[in-house]
């Protein structure tokens, strides 16, 4: 359902490579129906055009077809299309993140109850095979924490920002250029894509319900090249991370641009490249590192879903975990994030400013790791300000924070950005 | 079956975190029986002593026990353990890469007409999710190339090498001091066990089987801290790699030290980390990196194939590709390899050395791509000639490097390394 771009690259692969597909499941996979919108809109398609077809029930209610791929994205009428699949017993295979964030454990349970596989491989990570190892090779660990880079777009953003020293709209409209970024970025840019991943990969990590709604944003687009160049002068790379924790059954899951040390694996990881580091109680730190996007590296992940499920047609459904068994411990709010922050402050440039400022991070239990005094522009009589501080809690940090933007001799707190270690 | 280190991890997670294991596949999960030599030497194990027996078949006969943990090592007598456990239908979950490489497609025919299943995540890369992601979320490429640093005893080695200058036989007996490397180097420093591993990756990326003497194999311990000080001066890290590439349906297996450029992502494996990336023609280049050894890591992946099977007791097995359904090509000697080389020769230092020895070279078919000369040696009268070529033929390369040592003005061929991109 769905001949789109990942669509194209499913139908593609099973037509041109169905007979080396088929021996490696030992059972011919044959494409039956395409799902499209508009037929006269695919006539330069590999597919046949009578394969196509407007009618999702061709589909959903053909009993010759026992796997069904949904690649249109959204939640409708993708969601209603997924329930009827499941309830007709077919196997459904699906790259959707927004669906199986929002819906996946009531459609698992659904697949479950009426013994079909839903498989998602393809929903986080792109050619990254990380879904199946959260639920499968590494289900013997408890998860300490999930840190990823799991939205090309934003990484591409960030590394030209980081390399070019370009500024948010200017590398946003070189995203768009070369088609890593859509006309309305606002899914990217905002966190909203990389928040439904999270909220796939820390359901099957801490294997509880986590949904978008539990996951903290913050997007990218209030980056200023300068944040950038203070991230390199003081030994870090700014990422855009989607970060989930698990401490004593608490979780804290949340999206946002943060300094990473330079030397770490994922401040290495550049353009539209993905990667997702899972630390665990027996396998430590593993680390994946891929194409997170694209046709090729999606169907990758679509057919290796629809060809497990091909090798064991016919026989009874192997059994997956379904949340959420262990839903002991809370959602913790972001205020309760403990980290080391970067601020970037613009103040009066007269003596005694960084005291004051001090001062009141100094009382609300903040203290300082570095102060770097930046850019004193002698017209305006202004002077940039650039702090690192210790752990803090979030809370803190930001009642303390209104109350040094409340003084008379601060201009203005242009960035506050959490500090991963 | 066994209780030595990996054992004891595996012992202790059963014992000590039965809840939350049995809770994830809605199954208890009992320690039953563990199989040691002398039962007096853990006496302070966890294992309660009376789960001990010195007697295989009090585990391999019991109607009780479903699946069998083999983690003794070697080929002998654990072959025939893995045999009678199969044909006595025990599901059977072992890191043993010695046999898997050598008997495991023997093994996996056997399990597959016993309806029982043998899985051995733990055998290639410890925590590192590299063998059912091979097997399953990246079945659908034509895999191109698998490299890899899957030795983490030679990888530790190197990299105390690399940073300290350190000789092969200071790294080596630093190794062992720290556990890393056993009293008898042999199976590490030599490549047994990494070409063991690679022949286990490159028979499942490839479909066909690839036995360990299929692997070229060279050692580390003839690389000179000199090697290093020239493959930094020229933009490189010497890495262990184990790499296996496809081109046509022809297969290139090998094992040996290596360079490879300072900025690629293996080069920055460093100690006992292990990393593996697979180009597939759907996935792009995929990388794993994590711990490939060690008690907690190894645990983590036998536990992952042990809960894999408890979750499908009492069902039909699931269907697993079968080796070998795919033979077409052939296995490629090292001769045929094409790839630049380094060279290291210790010559007279005289006028036209350099000349005589490009000259032979060049009738060879090859051409050099820098040249260093270093270390004159005036009481000698010898200097050290460096070369990098461009890709040239292997089989041609050793001709003319045959040719080049027996100039009377060439003292020895000191180092031969390919250059790997």
């Amino acid at each position: 359902m769905g001949l789109g771009n990942v669509g194209s690259g499913v139908a593609n692969a099973l037509l041109s490579q169905m007979d080396f597909l088929s021996v490696r499941v030992n059972r011919s996979l044959n494409l039956r129906k395409v799902l499209v919108r508009d037929p006269s809109k695919h006539s330069n398609s590999q597919v046949p055009p009578q394969l196509l077809t407007t009618n999702p029930e061709d589909i959903l209610d053909d009993p010759d077809i026992h796997i069904i791929v949904e690649l249109i994205g959204g939640t409708e009428p993708t969601t209603a299309y997924l329930e009827h699949a499941v309830t007709a017993g077919k196997h459904v295979v699906t790259a959707n993140k927004e669906v199986m964030s929002k819906n996946g454990p009531d459609l698992l349970a659904l697949a479950r109850r009426k013994q079909v596989r839903l498989l998602f491989e393809a929903s986080v990570g792109g050619g990254i095979p990380i879904v199946g190892s959260l639920m499968n090779q590494l289900v013997a660990n408890e998860i300490q924490s999930i840190r990823s880079i799991i939205n090309g777009t934003t990484n591409y953003i960030l590394t030209q920002m980081a390399y070019h020293r370009a500024g948010f709209q200017q590398a946003l409209t070189e995203a768009q250029a070369q088609g890593y970024a859509e006309a309305d970025p606002t899914n990217d840019v905002e966190g909203f894509d990389a928040a439904y991943k999270l909220s796939i990969l820390a359901s099957l990590g801490f294997h509880r319900r986590i949904g978008p709604d539990d996951v903290y944003r913050q997007g990218i687009s209030q980056l200023h090249p300068k944040d950038f160049q203070y991230a390199e002068e003081l030994g870090y790379a700014i990422k855009f991370l989607a970060i989930a924790t698990q401490n004593n059954g608490d979780i804290q899951a949340r999206v946002y641009p943060a300094f990473i040390p330079r030397d770490h694996m994922l401040a290495k990881v550049d353009g539209v490249y993905n990667a997702v580091e899972i630390t665990g109680h027996l396998c430590g730190q593993v680390l994946f590192h891929g194409q997170g996007a694209g046709r090729e590296a999606t169907t990758s992940a679509v057919m290796g879903d629809v060809m497990e499920i091909a090798r064991n047609l016919g026989q009874p459904t192997p059994q997956v975990p379904v949340l959420p068994p262990e839903t002991h411990g809370s959602i913790r709010a972001i205020g309760d994030l403990k980290c080391k922050y970067y601020l970037r402050l613009n103040v009066a440039d007269q003596p005694g400013v960084l005291a004051e400022i001090a001062n009141i991070l100094g009382k609300g239990g903040i203290s300082l790791a570095s102060v770097l005094q930046k850019d004193a522009d002698a017209a305006a009589q202004t002077a940039e300000i650039v702090i690192t501080t210790h752990p803090a809690r979030e809370a803190s940090l930001q009642q303390a924070l209104g109350l040094v933007s409340s003084l008379d001799v601060v201009q203005e707190v242009n960035s506050m950005l959490r500090i991963e270690e």
